[in-house]
């Protein structure tokens, strides 16, 4: 019985990934290429890892829970392997690996899909989509200040005008906290913490936090970290210190922390960070200093800074990163100072979408040759190959039933903008009816007489001679 | 003792895997594009799928061989899964998956990493890059025939002159098989194997293979098919009917199969394949009829085509495809006819190098800016600045040493053609030093004076007002 039987395979997809549709892949694409040209403008190159590494390599460099979220396997030779969780571990293996070609300074751009067991969820995904910059071998906040730039260029080039690069020092909130007398490095985590969850919780419940101890919304006791009032004071008044222009910030940190060699190096670095930003020609608006903002990866050193989009806080951080000054020395008995940012893809993308800033075409295609009865398909050919080689994207419609209502069914299932159509009596004649689909599926739209309807179905077409064809689509397209 | 040790992690790549450093991606780059420019003209849109699939829709798509092959490891969720090897198979899953959105015809173009756990050789990878484009829904072989004209005009527009696309139909190899009275599948692949191997082996051999085996090169016995003298000669004198245009070959064949039914509708394919391509405007010279082209996968059901490059016979072919029509049905209640074809990313870049028809740019910095004692970072910054705002790729340089020899020799290895030096005095006077050290590299090349070296090391350096640094950058890139 069973071998009578033709059994299917389910066609599905694994839990927590994502297939890119066309309609993904388009308007990704087009904010792929803007990003790409601003990265080489700033002179990164391109660099690219293999998906799969030593497990060695990436076990502990990012902490115990990209450790848990790694997804691992074994190379045909039996050695214990995993799929990279970043794109910044495999760069700092490159930069120990190849130190004579890749000689520092090196700045790198890299695009590539990373993978971690995560708990899916919306927007979530196990895999997905990274989009790095990355200059190695300075210890110059100049750097950083370019890092600064390319966030705000990136933006700009997409679209997005209300979008702040909210930018912090490591080195400030460390001078903070040992002014503070907190200098152990799980006490310093924790108030880093705390204050990454100010946006979040609110100021009131940061100073619990810091304090005694507080309930959350759950009723779950979230226990304090037992500060005194006048720490907490100085912490709280720290990362409020916020608002203005970058040099008012600095100003308002010189005077309100007290003045150690550290602090007097931190607030320094500082204000060489806003006067780089400042000869970069970066914009006030866009990029401010606020000091309440921490970023929860350890292995920062320096400047931190992230983008968000003001009129999009819901998709949370679209682009951020920072100083990493130690990592490399993971794979070699030297150090080089690095900076970089991430750009979050998938994220950045649902954000534009949500602002209407991108094409939500779903096909490539710009005029589809729709041939009827009596046009041989070595005809459809031609005209196909007379636009294509005018650079008009066109596909010739071949599937098996070939009416005009399935044809013109197709170009408006995929929103192709033009259709060409051709039969035997246009052909004999010597032209081609050029059919504007867009226009026509616009006015249908408000319309309810039927007749009225079939009518507007007609709008936008023509008919004109073969050798006007591709000027009339062109015409078209650009209207 | 141990614990007074820092311990490194040894950096190295995986074993039949390869690191991509600009060098290797700045050409990879450029010929994507400009596949992917054709793809598009052509009517195809971009889609992707997840690196990992369930195991089921890959386990025994694509054969014993890619079976064995697999990178397999689970789920979270502890289902087996796996890396996919090919695009093809996720592209079938895909159709099956959404019907209603990726309504038939649908053209997908796709470029992404597959993994196969093979034997890693020079060349051979373990991770390679596909870059595939498939049209699903039509019979038609005028689909074909864009396939093999995308092809053609691929090589055009990477400059390779050439190429020759040879092209097969499977239904005519079947034909002649069934009136040599080979009706058996095994018999038939069988065959299909052993023509595979003229190229290789030569006529005689190919004939002791079909006939009573003979002993290989390494003494190895290959056993023989056991077919008789007469049914050898019918096989031997199809495929050696090559040469000549593609209506030639239609010809001969005609002449040389038998009239049974299938033969007659199999040659009338090739002469309707031959009509489309001339339609296209696919030149004889380009792309030609071969009755000894097979192609190895088991899943072809029309014709077969793939394309190698004269000059480079050592890198096989660099692209390959051809008609499945039954791929699909493998998930779904329903077969799809499909055409399309890979290209062999890897491999193609590899004889386009050896043709010296690649950028061989290390960097895509164009200009580095040198800064010496007395200039600050912020200055720079902003001259940077005005070169990037011209759209010039620009790098500042600002590694830890900073002497001119430290600065120019970061330029000299990296290959950066233009430098812009700034000194105190320079600024001062708002003037730069454009250096072109391309130019300076080619004179010192053939140098051996000490003196004269020096000299040269100069050349191509002139000292401009600062509003004229662009147009003088400008003039050297372009020039």
């Amino acid at each position: 019985m069973m071998s009578e039987l033709k059994l299917f395979v389910e066609p599905r997809t694994l839990k927590g990934f994502q297939d890119l549709l066309p309609e993904d892949l388009i308007p990704r694409k087009a904010v792929v290429a803007v990003i790409e040209s601003i990265f080489q403008k700033y002179g990164f190159s391109p660099l690219e890892t293999p998906a799969l590494e030593h497990l060695d390599v990436l076990l502990g460099a990012g902490g115990e829970e990209t450790n848990k979220e790694l997804f691992r396997l074994e190379s045909p030779e039996g050695e214990p392997i995993a799929l990279r969780f970043d794109l910044t571990v495999p760069f700092a293996r490159l930069l120990a690996q190849y130190p004579d070609k890749l000689k520092a300074p090196f700045r790198r751009y890299a695009m590539g899909s990373v993978w971690r067991a995560d708990k899916p969820g919306p927007g979530r995904f196990r895999q997905f989509t990274q989009f790095d910059v990355d200059a190695a071998g300075s210890e110059s906040v100049a750097v950083d200040a370019e890092i600064i730039a390319v966030m705000c260029e990136v933006m700009d080039a997409l679209g997005v005008s209300d979008y702040a690069v909210v930018i912090n020092n490591r080195k400030v909130i460390d001078a903070l906290l040992l002014s503070c007398g907190i200098g152990e490095l799980p006490r310093q985590k924790h108030v880093l913490r705390v204050i990454d969850k100010l946006n979040k919780v609110g100021m009131a419940n940061v100073r619990l936090e810091l304090g005694l101890g507080r309930i959350d919304d759950s009723g779950d006791p979230i226990p304090g970290m037992g500060l005194d009032d006048a720490t907490i004071d100085k912490v709280v008044t720290f990362v409020g210190l916020k608002g203005g222009t970058r040099a008012e910030v600095v100003a308002r940190l010189t005077e309100a922390l007290p003045s150690t060699e550290e602090t007097i190096a931190a607030v320094a670095e500082m204000q060489t960070l806003a006067d780089a930003l400042a000869a970069l020609g970066v914009s006030e608006a866009h990029a401010v200093f606020d000091p309440s903002l921490a970023r929860g990866l350890d292995y920062y050193t320096g400047p931190v800074f992230e983008t968000v989009i003001r009129s999009a806080p819901e998709f949370g951080s679209v682009m951020g990163g920072g100083r990493y000054d130690g990592l490399v020395s993971r794979f070699m008995d030297r150090a080089i100072p690095s900076t970089g940012m991430s750009v979050g893809l998938d994220r950045l993308l649902a954000a534009l979408a949500h602002l209407g800033a991108v094409s939500t075409a779903k096909t490539s295609v710009q005029a589809l040759v729709v041939s009827l009865g009596g046009v041989p398909d070595a005809e459809s050919l031609r005209i196909a190959s007379e636009l294509r080689a005018a650079g008009i994207r066109a596909e010739a419609y071949f599937g098996a039933k070939r009416s005009m209502k399935v044809q013109l069914s197709h170009a408006d299932h995929y929103e192709i903008p033009v259709a060409i159509i051709v039969g035997g009596d246009e052909l004999a004649a010597g032209v081609v009816s050029v059919k504007d689909l867009l226009a026509g599926k616009r006015e249908r739209a408000d319309i309810g007489d039927r007749e009225a309807y079939r009518q507007a179905g007609k709008a936008g077409q023509v008919t004109v001679p073969r050798a006007e064809m591709v000027e009339t689509v062109k015409g078209l397209l650009q209207g």
